[in-house]
């Protein structure tokens, strides 16, 4: 069984972005050199999220829209969370409706995707630099 | 270690539906010949989800109606995702909260399932065929 | 390839719970004696969860009361689900929102986590033991 682990990080300059890693996640599958395993691409940081959906910029606004409305920031003393100092409570509920990791098929040594799935970075607390892990295992 | 890939092909003939896969899935598991290992399953779109919960039919459409209010398709004007010509951005929401895939334990050559644990494809934006990749890893 | 294959139990004594359950995830993944591989945590149950986010109790009250927001307990008539006797429907729509299961890669013989992430069983319909399957496979 081969295996490759590597660490993805990102720094954004605002609260929230969304950030395409499909092109950083394929390199490391050429590097792995597996053939036929799984790909498990995951969120270190618990306000954060990875997920897959499509590359379409409006698609992108409405998802940042539509999580303030499930889970709003303000006023940030409606959560519990925030009284330890914090401010990112909301942060915190948005990355479980986006979900923390993917877990992606290798087949004949490529991601094996439908023809419009990407995979993006979603950051719901950022101007930190903040980890996503990659492992791959397989032959 | 032994591998096994399939896609599977779904065409629904409304917007959105509920299919259970259960048994489709069983069928791969058997073919794989895999005794322990990881059983991978996931929609290859990006408005349908594969998910796992219980095969009741009150349950399906309390999902469909309560995901309605969560993402409503009208009015499709209320989506940036839908000024790109498509009616769509709704079911990529639906999809977020449903997920797009399951990995499932295989025991002794089996899902290594709970009693009411059953999968089905979510399909958010139907009327056309689409692909569920099964993937499965193990010896 | 090795493998190992064991079932966590749980009887919490409300309807809704969230249990810390890393220790135990972590005493499976030295047990295994796998080094390099992936470790798959996942309700058996279908009004069950296991996510992973931060130990901190504030931030579990604001999750117990969001999802009870997005999917109301009560009035109990409100889901067909809940006509065949049940009463737990929103059970079954709140363990989506948090999720199945998790996949965590395990490195150098340990889960490899963020400064951050602890897993968690989340129950939404207590009051009788069930299941939490933990499979690790890799070498």
């Amino acid at each position: 069984m081969k295996s490759l682990t590597e660490y993805l990080i990102f720094e954004v300059k605002t609260r929230r972005a969304f950030v395409n890693i499909t092109s950083d996640v394929k390199k490391l599958v050429t590097k792995s050199k597996v053939q036929e395993g799984l790909c498990l691409v995951n969120a270190m940081h618990i306000t954060a999220s990875v997920f897959i959906n499509d590359n379409e910029g409006g698609l992108l606004h409405d998802y940042e829209k539509w999580l303030e409305g499930l889970a709003p920031h303000a006023p940030t003393t409606q959560y519990d969370h925030n009284k330890t100092g914090e401010d990112n409570a909301d942060a915190h509920l948005k990355r479980q409706v986006m979900g923390r990791e993917v877990v992606i098929a290798i087949t004949n040594g490529e991601l094996d995707f439908g023809p419009w799935e990407e995979i993006f970075y979603g950051e719901f607390d950022g101007k930190r630099p903040k980890r996503v892990l990659v492992k791959i295992i397989g032959e």
